[in-house]
């Protein structure tokens, strides 16, 4: 076990403390959590020391220099990464003050986690009993003894931890060898903040437009039913898409929807499933068989609308390649699935930037041809596609699990923006 | 068995045509179907005669004459009911037509379904092999037979059955007594056009503010986590919102992101889920409760925007329910359940329009309290909520499985477009 | 509008009662729900008089006489169809009650909907106030008035309801023309009881066996990761599968299961997706691929487990439809689609059994193919699987929106009994 | 930058190489993993250098040696770590191997993954081409080049890489900085294998049970709607149980299955969602408060089998927290969420193992109240309900995302074998 000494900027006056962290500080994740804390707020590290287990369960510790520009700075993150378990090693005492509104913690109060606690009293670390999240501490100074208090249990006269001095956090480690029994280590969820992820996206493709970036969109059918094929349309128009993947279904709904007009006057009239029992898509189908293809009937005048319509006029190049579940099909789609696996890869060489609406099958099979540092986004409102995506090695992918209509309708919105900007 | 007369308007010079309807008609909705389809295409009806079984297996028919106003709107509402197995009484032969283009039927082709369907050639009804839904029908009339066809294997020399004519079909009834089988009815799809829907809320929510209805929203946290606080804040000071139902984590959010300002800054720092682990949401609440109460932080001027801001500055009602997740809570909770259900009952009196917001717990509450009569408009991304809505009898639920963050927003959008109109 | 007989059993000592039915009796279905409620309950009906509606908004009328074995048989249907609107010709005052424990209503008191609703007191039909789903109904017989109380706050003093004698509900019905507004017509929930379910399948598989019906398994690759591949086998050892419709990833899957012996090994090492990142998968086709085909390799002793192995040893026929997302691929997988189908077209003639687990593309792909008269179970976690084969046409399917593993795992234990009895 | 040196154990003769580790090395993982991947394939560490970068955008590198029992275990190791881009320092040239059966790679074959990738060539090292996952790489020796070459493409002649010597990987480093861009990072999976997970859960229950933890189950209503109350009333008779936390609903459905006994015989008959326009569950409320209780309804005969019974049989401690959408209550119900929760937290003090069945609201209230080292399971058909537990900071919990009837049914199954063992 020796010191570990690293290169730092030179000294200003700035405010420095030193943490020690111990457990499994690697491998649970704790180290790289507290040092990837330290920089998110601003502040800077010199790891003087470490040492690493040599089994998974023999424990390792550290000790850490952080820096930050000010006292303030250095406060907030030494109570940020206490939650991990670093604490100073120059221990204090807990700083308590007294309730001064029944109901309500004094400000500055500590908020406690779900972790096995300690504060310093006197000199002593005592345990926290009751340990609960979300609560004060409450010590009686007198007969020493600390534990937990929910808000509405706050009194006059109790006196509560404030600040982070004083405390110290245990951090539960997670159990090495039963990892069968680990089924979820992290969370997809749908109540995130997505218009800042749509600008971004909107910013990133623009970005990769004017880098020349090849931009490749790989679509579903729920583009045409939930009715936002025109947001698609707009993208290829603006020159967006340089290669267009999908199947049978996307091109052919968005072809009936061309073709028969009234395919979302019957969806009102009905208020029944488009695909159910009716035979629209099929003439669509047969209607481009008869024309010789999806390009014979642009030229021809039969198809003048819709994504695929779009791509033969603005020269877009795309791939429609077959499943067991098509019909018809159209005469573009290619029905050898090593023919097909094999065009994609041709066509996405040089793909850099590639936007996945609303299909699993296609989005799997272009991210297992993908290289890892494309830049691939996902948007699915069932969030089964993203785990898949990202089960299957696809780990890159951005996947926002949201409806595909409005998503694209953002988009084009905020490409505007960055067109007009 | 008789005959039933209905009134009917004067006879014009209309197409008219007998067809008759057999099987389980009224329990397995052959009839509703057809009668509604009739009417769905412009045509009009005449029930000739019905007989209905008397137990659950007998089988019952009716003998109804359809009319429209033209030869050509016939023929399609014709095509639309055969496929419910509503046959013509005055029976054809089915007209064929060659294959003129390989790999392709002709124009106007027979749309099989998985049905078991017959063909009527030279006066006799044959069965039609290999059934499959998305086909066409050949028949070789030398030795007559008829069997279904993919697009993809039409050559020439087949003869194709186009039209509906000479075609029936024998619809499979929902077999009684299975029914623990029978798991699920229909469908809750996520792939349906939703622009149209917005707008149709839009104009509600419009047409029930002119008419002086009132108009309720329920709201959970996720309004706030997606970051579409603002345009809740945008219909309250719009004048759409009367009441305001939600509980503590929605005021919460929304005021720990008012207050605190950072908390955006935080999740965009960090990428990690906002409610673990942190202490922003109690300190907002503590705030609260040290300023007493939400009119009270507002007053002064602790609170300065966000949605609870806007409630209390535009005089718009609400309520907080309790319930057992709560922390803290804010002062104005209800944390009885009971008193918050009877406040709910009294603020809810003469409500007629209620957009429930991402919340399934007091999307259920409110929709258990509300008269079948209110209009009631659910957005959840998660099909579940709407699932549990109205499998618990809130029946004229109309619900929307999408993001709430582009609802609301689109919903903005349209009401400007409303208000300015 | 006129009589309408219809043959009914002779009379025996029967209670009988004419009811009356108004409104969209047919399109709205009333009537069938009606109809369906007095057969389910055990009673017979007779529509006496049946008017309906020439236009979709013209109301209906249907005079219903209803018979059942005794009185208290006929009271449970009257009550029953009161929910739905039908109400007793002959009408009689409502029942009251006295609240006898303070809390709690008296003993079969009437339970109200959330549907507009009237109680006659002394002759005179009152409009029930304050209208709410699970309250009971307090009559003011002085003043005479009518209004909701939820249970918690029936109180010593007030009269309540009792019985359906005296009460008439005017069901709500569904606005016609508004239907893009109505996204979902009924639900799809995981909240039932399955066992009794699983149970009926595994007799209905048993009998397809025993009557030499042909018994087919559609399955995707999650029933090799769930590890519920053993239960599959299980079955084609007892004869239960014919034929066995799947992708590359299901054979793939199953065979690196059966010839690396340690990929459990690995998940409970790593703890991670097995998908992710790691070559036992291709290592595995790579050695079928070297050995010429999944036969070969069983009769060369390669391969000695698994679904694909007991596929071969008992002459279970199989096809391996080949997607554009397959590794590989094995060499019996069929890569042209448009040949894949034609296989599965010609495989599944004469199925009358077809079980589907846990797959989304073959599952539409082979619902498809199929009559409407092949019975289908489709098995699957997510949903949204059962929705879209709804909505695909492949109506007759029964869903069971569950999980795969325990699925087998009971329907095994089931068979196990069938087969023993 | 030093040495850094940590004890190890007395050399045996151990196969032992030298690997670098480079990048982001803390932060982005690779080095946790690397260490990780070691200890997991039997082999043991020796960190020899380590540098750690100073700000989040310095690289860091570490120089660690790698032993193991023999050269084959240590060929495994380094196999794994390479796809970390962990590569031994003493580099060699890549191996190669002609392909001898067309369509395969040669045994052994070096498996890519989606990674930049380098292989080392006559002493240089050439950057891979037309990188892919699970692809083979073919080497041109005379004009030296590399590049993926998928399995279908592989013909006689060429020449691929096989074993990892020579071969290096440069992983993609978790882009910093754009966090709100990421919004998954990782994944919940349905497609786990549950079997083991639910033995070890037995396994766990038994354990506690046999040291005298304290074991809670918290339930919700979807116990006893998919027929699995019969499973938790063996839990508690075979004293699995010490406590259950639970809803109006859960005890409501229970009781009312108990005491009208046909509610199976109605859902049987009735096909319909248990809940909707039915009075049975009030009746069954309306009962037990005209009893005084629960309790008082056991000890009276009124209630005689169910969950709740069972508890009140055995002296099951049990806590009914009331919520805004119940019907009733019962009179157990805790109306006040405050008392509730207070009630709670007492109830939990000194649980050790806590089974959260089906219910996201009363989950995560109980999970906010317990300690982190409390060992929780969570069971929901719904992914939502594990993420958002474990969003909320119960980040200790185990979740299954499976359905409940089939879990608690395994789950008794393996508790009898654990009893019998």
């Amino acid at each position: 076990m020796l010191t570990l000494t690293t290169a730092r900027p030179e000294a200003r006056d700035l405010a420095v403390e030193d943490v020690e962290v111990r457990g499994h500080i690697i491998d649970s994740l704790t180290l790289p959590k507290v040092l990837d804390a330290i920089c998110a707020l601003g502040g800077a590290f010199r790891i003087k020391e470490i040492a690493i287990g040599q089994r998974r369960n023999d424990p390792s510790h550290a000790l850490v220099e952080v820096s930050a520009d000010d006292e303030a700075a250095l406060a907030k993150i030494l109570a940020q990464i206490a939650d991990y378990g670093a604490m100073p090693t120059a221990a204090q005492d807990c700083r308590l003050e007294p309730v001064d509104i029944t109901g309500a913690f004094p400000e500055g109060f500590y908020s406690t986690t779900n972790q096995r606690t300690e504060v310093r009293v006197a000199g002593r670390w005592l345990p926290v009993a009751d340990q609960e999240m979300d609560c004060g501490i409450v010590v009686q100074p007198g007969r020493p003894s600390a534990r937990c208090v929910p808000m509405n249990e706050a009194r006059l006269g109790l006196q509560f931890v404030v600040g982070h001095a004083g405390v110290r956090v245990f951090p539960v480690e997670r159990s090495r060898g039963t990892e069968t029994f680990e089924f979820m280590g992290s969370a997809v969820s749908t109540e995130k903040p997505k218009g800042a992820a749509i600008r971004q996206i909107a910013r990133a493709l623009a970005e990769h437009r004017t880098r020349g970036g090849k931009r490749v969109v790989v679509a579903g059918p729920a583009v045409v039913h939930t009715g936002s094929g025109e947001f698609l349309c707009q993208l290829i128009r603006s020159g967006y898409v340089d290669l267009l993947l999908a199947g049978n279904a996307l091109a052919t709904h968005d072809i009936e929807q061309a073709l028969l007009g009234t395919s979302l006057g019957v969806y009102l009239d009905r208020g029944s499933p488009a695909e159910a029992g009716h035979a629209h898509h099929l003439r669509a189908i047969n209607r481009i068989r008869r024309a010789g293809g999806i390009a014979q009937a642009v030229r021809s005048g039969v198809l003048c609308s819709g994504i695929m319509y779009e791509c033969v006029r603005h020269g877009v190049d795309f791939l429609l390649a077959g499943s067991i579940r098509d019909d018809g099909p159209l005469p573009e789609v290619v029905t050898d699935v090593l023919v097909a696996q094999d065009l994609m890869r041709q066509k996405l060489r040089g793909a850099t930037f590639c936007l996945m609406l609303a299909t699993t099958l296609h989005s799997i099979a272009v991210g297992n041809l993908l290289p890892a540092w494309v830049e691939v986004v996902s948007v699915d409102i069932n969030p089964s596609t993203a785990v898949k995506l990202s089960d299957r090695g696809s780990f890159q992918t951005v996947a926002l699990v949201t409806d595909v209509a409005p998503f694209l309708r953002a988009l084009v919105e905020e490409l505007a923006v960055v067109d007009s900007g």
